[in-house]
């Protein structure tokens, strides 16, 4: 039985690559495994708050001592943590805006990544006092972009700043495992573009295969 | 005379850092300039929507094909872009959260960078048809962290997404110079962290005395 989180952020419900590859990997998934529960939440069209002073004291004040205020403060965010948490698989199906995240989705991360509940803090462990309280999770990263090249090596490596951040945040999110597959040249539409969608529904069913065999290769 | 835009991205009014090196730079600089115009834009405190379909939609009509609703959904995002145009200087003063920008910041990015307003987009132009239609600015970034070594060469380079993300976008806020400073092991409260808030303070003032005499050092 395989939980799956799912998490779309692209702005646009229509024309979304983004969507179109999270939709064929989460439907392809259930039609081959069929048990378990599919959450969905579309931060794309429904955007968390962003976090603000007060949430942050909310945040930091045992939760044995918040007031009612700070509770409902951080009941969205208590709600985001516990689709996370109860994901056995999240799959975040994204659109790269201005070479990044979409807002929408760093909001949610801002809302997830939080102390006593995702990560605890411990000077006590030196230099690296954070560790993860989630673990044992895959991710799965299936994002479109409207330039091309930003994989490592290739002409926009340096410009690149959605799957690496992704990557970097992941460790919150209890993910040990991450795969990713990517949509480019979008504002070309061109041959390429047409090609590159073509390759990404492939590379999907194949890690949708390779994944239910327990042979798909993970991001290094 | 330098018209600076000050954007400000904690989401906390006390006890930030970032804001604290802000204004120690763009106070310093008033007084040694006098002339020029600062205006103060707070994200953090009062982030801009995230742009949506109807957002996108807009952006993309031209002009004059507008309906009043589009133009509307426009106001703030006109408004945001006409602070950055009138700028000789951009401030930027931002906490990293979760090893990239606030939310807030990059909903205003996301607001920013539009098309035939801070780019014009031409495919005769080949693989790289974005151009950024502003130039000649400064943009001074000032950060906090609450963990450290995020520069190039550092342990935790990889993780640090904040900088590098703003360097990327800045093309399209027509920064042509960059310099930062930042305050890094806020969570850790301890000598280094005093020693780094210290010489982050100097490093302000001494960028301050660079620009004053054409002679500070940007960022590669």
């Amino acid at each position: 039985m395989t939980n799956i989180l799912y998490i779309t952020a692209s702005a646009r419900k229509d024309g979304s690559l983004s969507r179109m590859l999270g939709d064929r990997f989460v439907n392809g998934w259930t039609r081959r495994d069929g048990s378990g529960d599919v959450v969905r939440r579309d931060v794309g069209t429904n955007p968390p708050p962003i976090i603000s002073q007060d949430w942050i004291a909310a945040a930091f004040t045992p939760g044995a001592e918040r007031t009612g205020a700070q509770k409902e403060m951080l009941a969205l965010s208590d709600q985001l943590i516990s689709e996370v948490s109860r994901a056995d698989m999240i799959v975040i199906a994204t659109p790269m805006y201005n070479y990044g995240m979409p807002g929408a989705l760093k909001a949610w991360v801002d809302q997830v990544v939080r102390v006593n509940e995702t990560f605890t803090f411990d000077l006590a462990r030196g230099d690296y006092p954070l560790e993860p309280v989630l673990s044992g999770k895959t991710l799965v990263l299936l994002t479109s972009s409207g330039e091309f090249g930003f994989a490592q090596g290739e002409a926009r490596e340096e410009m690149g700043h959605l799957i690496p951040h992704l990557k970097t945040v992941s460790k919150y999110l209890g993910a040990e495992q991450i795969h990713s597959v990517s949509i480019e040249y979008q504002e070309f539409g061109d041959a390429r573009h047409d090609q590159s969608i073509a390759t990404a529904k492939e590379q999907v069913d194949e890690l949708l295969k390779g994944l239910a065999q327990g042979r798909a290769r993970a991001l290094a």
